[in-house]
C-alpha cells in the first residue's frame, strides 16, 4: 500500500501493477441511501423501510449505484485530483456482492492490474484496476473493474 | 418496441429476447451535471466550467455516473415499478461512448439480450439486456449490459 504523495502530480508510469491504494472510507446513513434512491432509484427496497423489510433484502439497502458513487468521490478525493486523468471509456464489470446497509462503513481500495500504453497516441494510457468497497466486517460489497486514461510523463 | 402495460405486474416470462422497451428520456442540465459531480466525481471537467475548457473535453460534461444514474431512474419509473425485481448482481459492461454536454436530452433504451432461469432457485430468473442511452443527434452516447433478477410468474 502506497502513501499518498501530497502535491505530486500522477502520471500514467506512477501507476504500477500489482499497486494497491488505500482510498479512505465514508460512512453510509440511512438518510443518504433514501435521499440517493429517491433521486436516481426508487425501488421499495432502496426508499420504503416498511417495504425493505417485507423483501427479499429483510431491510433497507443502498443502491448499488450510490456504492459506486461514493467509490468514485473517494477515488477522485484520494487518488485521482492528484493524477493526469483524462477520463474513463467505461468499466468491464460491476458486482454488488453483499448488500450495503445503514451506518455501514466501506473502504474503497484500487489494485492495477494492467498499464496499457496507446499505440494511436503517444501523450496518454490505460490503466486497468480492481476496485473494492469493503465494509468494517471486512466484507468485500463491491467489485468494479474499471478503465481509465492517464496522461504519459511530459 | 412493446407499449408499456399499465397496472399489469411483469414477471422474468415477460422479458422476451430481442424485445426493445422505450424509458423515456430526461435532459441533463448544466446546474444538474455540476450539483451530481460536486457530490460524486469533482473531476474539474465535470465542474469547472473554464477548467472544463481548457481539458481535452473543450467543455462541460457530465459525470459518466450521472448517465448511469439518470438511466436508472428511466429504468425504474418506466420498467422495473411495474416488475418483480428482485435486485441486480451487477452489470458486465459499461461504455461511455461520446460526452454528454448541457441540455442534451438522452433517451433510455432497454433490450432484452438473453433470459436464463435460475438453476438454483425455482422462483426466478436472470435477465441479460443491453441498455442504451441516446441523444438528441441520435448518437449513443452510453451502453451498458445489465443483469437483472426477475420474480417468475408464480
Amino acid at each position: 500500500m502506497l502513501e499518498r504523495w501530497y502535491g505530486v502530480m500522477r502520471y500514467f508510469e506512477d501507476f504500477v501493477v500489482g499497486d494497491t491504494f488505500d482510498l479512505g472510507s465514508a460512512t453510509i446513513t440511512r438518510e443518504s441511501i433514501i435521499a440517493f434512491a429517491s433521486q436516481y432509484d426508487p425501488q421499495p427496497f432502496h426508499v420504503d423501510e416498511e417495504r425493505a423489510r417485507a423483501s427479499v433484502f429483510g431491510g433497507l439497502i443502498a443502491s448499488g449505484w450510490q456504492t459506486t458513487a461514493v467509490f468514485m468521490r473517494l477515488f477522485v478525493d484520494n487518488l485521482l485530483s492528484d493524477a493526469a486523468s483524462m477520463g474513463s471509456p467505461g468499466l468491464d464489470e460491476i458486482r454488488w456482492l453483499k448488500p450495503v446497509r445503514p451506518d455501514d462503513r466501506l473502504r474503497a481500495r484500487f489494485t492495477v492490474v494492467e498499464a496499457r500504453p496507446s499505440t494511436r497516441r503517444a501523450d496518454r494510457g490505460t490503466v486497468y484496476s480492481l476496485c473494492e468497497m469493503v465494509n468494517q466486517r471486512d466484507e468485500v460489497v463491491m467489485t468494479l473493474k474499471g478503465l481509465h486514461i492517464l496522461g504519459r510523463r511530459p
